[in-house]
This record gives structure tokens, C-alpha cells and sequence, in this order.
């Protein structure tokens, strides 16, 4: 019997994680986000920042790092290479161990052939993303629009690079949801009734 | 006050249009699809039959049609720049009239900024699409795979040509659901909880 994952994509800031969160409280089951990097210190033995600075998840390195990794083009493995391996280890245990909300890395293409997933992907209109940001992780010398469009890059990126799939393209998913003109309620409503 | 629409685009063989249909009649709402091609007739002096087959909705004429039509490129209006203008009179009527829903038409587009919109997007495995035109329309000569394709890139073309967007892009949409997976009854259920 597969274990049913609810996967959740998002552009930033626009409250993808939180609606993970409270679907997964929803439905009583645990969701994995952050806790995901932890397993990936613990499964590597590298430390959490780091695996968070190296990663999909870094706002500071410029993507073309991630397209052009030192290392790859005289074909040593990248360190983020090694990354996804890890996480994509990590994932396909948990799609063997139990019921669960996973919030990013790519986990709907990771576990496509090995769990029963519900694929969503949450969206929102750019101006509620750049306001949503700035409250939540406040102002930076980087303009909002700049890190809008380089976060949702290099998600975007990293994504195509690993999996060969669009992301953010309709047809990955089986929900999308803009959650600035539905509401963050709404949106786990929908999801958790859809489970 | 601003009425409020529900609008539905669709791959075709999606069950969009069942949906469509489904919803308003769960939410005691008119539903405009053929309807729309009847008062497109009636404002026009034109046969329904013609309309419908120079329309978007003609599976028979090529799409280079639709982007060369004769005419065109000596700037005469093309009998589709006449029949869009035709359309985007009886939808912007109907957005001034009553709450309803609209079955694509680009009525997403049209009533932009003169509604109070929840724009849908109904997509669906490639294959249950096969099967379902196929079960609704039968078989014809030309190759199932062939049809939808073909029927696919005229409503995106047509989209594109007059709206100026791009059609089935998540950005487009507030809600976008993969009926094939959530089933037909699940997809009417979400739609009706978000209007």
C-alpha cells in the first residue's frame, strides 16, 4: 500500500510553506520542511547551515552557480550534487515510512513512482509576495523584486536542472491555487478536503 | 457592485465544460457555453453554425488560419477579427447583467476589470483526455492524439492572438485542477466552495 503525500510547490512568498503547515495540522499528519535539512545534516554529517546555504533554499549565491557548479564541467560531482543525492535519499525514505505533507524540493518528482501524491502548487500575485516578504523576513539591501525574481529562479533552475521538468508548469501538478485571492485559509480548506 | 463570474478555460477532453455546467447548476447560476454562440448569432445577424465554425471552437480549420486569416496582412478585418468583437460585446453584456458561469470565450481576459472574477483553469492527463473525446465525439479519421493536439494549440493560439496572454499559464489562473486525477465530481465541489 503506497503512502498518500501531499507535495507542495511554491513561488515565494506566497505562504506555501505556512499552508503546509496547516494543512498537515489539519489532517494530523507531520510535515517536513526545515525538519528536512535536519535529516540531511543527520543522514550526511554536514551541518544544517550549511546544507541550507548550498542548497535550493539559498537566496545569497547567484544561480548561475547552481547551473555551473565548480567542479562539473571537468566532471567532478558538485557539492550539490551530493545534495541532491542526499535529499533525494532522504525523500524516498519518507515515501516509504509514512503519510505526510512535504513542503519544496522537488519532492513531487522524487516520489512520483513511489507514493500516491497529491501535487499542489501555490502561487499569488507579485505584490502580495513582495509584501508578505517583508513582513516576514523583513527588509534587505536587496529590493524585494530582486529577490522575488532570483528565489523564484533559481527554485525554477534548480528544479529543471534535477528533474527535467518545468516548474511552476501546469500540467506537474493536480492543484495550483493563488493563494493572495483565495486566502491562506481557503487554500488549506481546499487541499485538506481534497486529500 | 461588480457581478461575480466564475470563468472556466479548458484543455479539451478535460470535462471542462461538464464542470462548468455542474457548478452552476449547484450554485443556481446560468452557465454560457453554446449559449454564448446562440447570442453571438442573434447580435450579428450570423448563423450559429458559421460562428461555430470560424471560432475558436472549430476543430476543422487549421491554426495557421487563425493566424494568417485572409485579409489580415492587407488590413481588412478578418471575419475572426469581426466575430472576436462580436464575442467580447455579448461577454462584456453578461458581465454587466448577472452572476454566472462562462465556459472559455477568453471571458477571463474580458472581464478583467469589469467583474468580480474566480478564473479556473481544468486540465487532465493526456490519456484520459483521449478517452474522453473519443467516448463523447467518437472516433473520427483523424488520430485522437492528433485532435487534441491540434484543438489544444488553436484555443492557446486564438488566446494569445487576442488576449495577448499566454494560455494555461499558472500566473492566468486562481484555481487550476487536474480533473482526470480529482475527478470530475471533486473538481465542482472545489470550484462551488471558493465562489
Amino acid at each position: 500500500m503506497k503512502h498518500r503525500i501531499i507535495t507542495i510547490s511554491r513561488e515565494f512568498g506566497s505562504g506555501g510553506r505556512t499552508i503546509g503547515q496547516e494543512v498537515a495540522k489539519r489532517l494530523g499528519l507531520p510535515c517536513y520542511d526545515q525538519e528536512l535539512i535536519e535529516r540531511m545534516a543527520e543522514e550526511s554529517g554536514l551541518s544544517a547551515d550549511y546544507i541550507k546555504n548550498e542548497s535550493e533554499s539559498t537566496s545569497h549565491s547567484s544561480w548561475t552557480a547552481m547551473a555551473f557548479p565548480s567542479g562539473r564541467a571537468i566532471g567532478v560531482p558538485s557539492n550539490q550534487d551530493l545534495l541532491w543525492s542526499i535529499q533525494r535519499k532522504v525523500i524516498l525514505e519518507l515515501g516509504e515510512k509514512e503519510d505526510c505533507v512535504i513542503v519544496g524540493r522537488c519532492a513531487d518528482v522524487i516520489l512520483e513512482n513511489t507514493a500516491d501524491l497529491l501535487k499542489v502548487f501555490i502561487h499569488a500575485d507579485f505584490e502580495a509576495r513582495a509584501r508578505r516578504i517583508v513582513e516576514k523576513y523583513g527588509e534587505t539591501e536587496v529590493p524585494t523584486e530582486k529577490r522575488l525574481r532570483e528565489k523564484d529562479k533559481r527554485r525554477s533552475m534548480y528544479y529543471q536542472f534535477y528533474t527535467d521538468r518545468e516548474w511552476g508548469n501546469i500540467n506537474q501538478y493536480h492543484v495550483v491555487l493563488n493563494s493572495s485571492v483565495l486566502g491562506i485559509e481557503k487554500c488549506v480548506d481546499v487541499i485538506a478536503s481534497l486529500y
